[in-house]
């Protein structure tokens, strides 16, 4: 996989659990935060894309824990977009620590009208953006 | 305070944190839980209310943490309701496990009108059924 | 899938999002909490397990998400648990809304030395009980 | 209250709720990463708390919801340490968007011996390091 946009978030102690490591269910959060961070990017990113209508739906996520992350750990969430076909698009991660790998994972998202809730394409702006950044 | 109404909850290992107890921001959602299972009880409850087009917003809260509660541990969290007047009610909670004193707080709420956000009245059906619980 | 397990949830308000429906990471919670309770039939399940100085990791998970579930709702999740092999075991999921299906998931454990940390053995009356509860 | 700390969060989709507000326990999160990055400029901060053996536990907290803090929202969270005296102290918080004020709050807290549990002093560098910051 290769990453062109990271992020970096800190483990909150509320984060945490009481083996002393961040929650697995973390994960799928600080995955989310990268998500939207390198859609920031893009015009005015995931608050555009709602304002335009349309919501981001997960269908799918996966994450593989390779080593534990810790309360006040500083960790780079690296991301990349792809397969863009028509609504549905994925993403895949990669948590580092001081270059570690810690955890890799992945989602599928589909977009659909807010209201009718019904398949709506990624919009082309959108398609142009990430295919630029990711080329 | 006299509690007449109680409902239960389970320490998830979700809600602990790296002190290996469950961390101090989830009573606030076992408060929610507890006010929600508390007016369940009256027609359709809070989401009767808010299919009547009525938010209730959380307008102050207040913990008072006395011991620690741990995973796994069953919880009882009593809850009364009181201080109606207009838009605004007042929830009083205890936090016991076994009988033993872990935690008491109170929460403030507004209704308000789902699409305005303008201050509503506590609709009168609610208001009655309340009263006669608490009575 | 053969499940023979399920556990009651019930959406709570915390764990919903702006997009009014249960947050995608919030299964993993609920995978969680089906876990504890699968475990808690058999001596004295996960606290047991802890108390005898062996702490289970999550080294994969993963969930697919069918259709949301929404504030208020009544979920069951039924677990199975399988794959035992040394210090390894496999948890499948399936989340349900009065028999309609809104995601199913499956997640990767490993029993490691709570001081060491280092891998360990399902201990041997644990094996037992859960080949007896899946056969 | 004169504020001579701040600190940045951003509003997490995962923190939104059903209402497409900031869910309201989560501010007590957002104030324990402020009391963290507060303590973080003296020496090792919080983790270096905990690696001498001290535990702080939070003994009781209150929040005033004065306005809805939204997705995406870069919120400066305020924070002062003051009250200090033997093992307890206070801190003070005020969250704000561009100037505006959503919340304010407060909670106090109790330095503890990790292992028995005992209270015990706030350490002197800490002790004279909040004083030389706040004063």
């Amino acid at each position: 996989m290769d990453f062109r946009f990271a992020t970096e978030v800190r483990v909150r102690f509320a984060e945490t659990d009481a083996q002393g490591v961040a929650h697995h269910a973390v994960y799928l959060v600080w995955f989310e935060v990268a998500r939207i961070d390198y859609l920031a990017r893009f015009r005015g990113g995931y608050p555009e894309l709602r304002a335009e209508g349309i919501e981001a739906l997960t269908t799918e996520a996966h994450v593989s824990y390779l080593a534990p992350a810790r309360f006040d750990d500083r960790l780079t969430v690296l991301c990349a977009c792809g397969e863009l076909r028509g609504a549905r698009f994925r993403f895949d991660y990669l948590v580092e620590r001081n270059g570690e790998r810690l955890a890799e994972g992945w989602s599928h998202h589909a977009c659909v009208d807010a209201v009718t809730h019904r398949p709506t394409r990624v919009p082309a702006w959108l398609l142009e953006e990430i295919a630029s950044a990711e080329s």
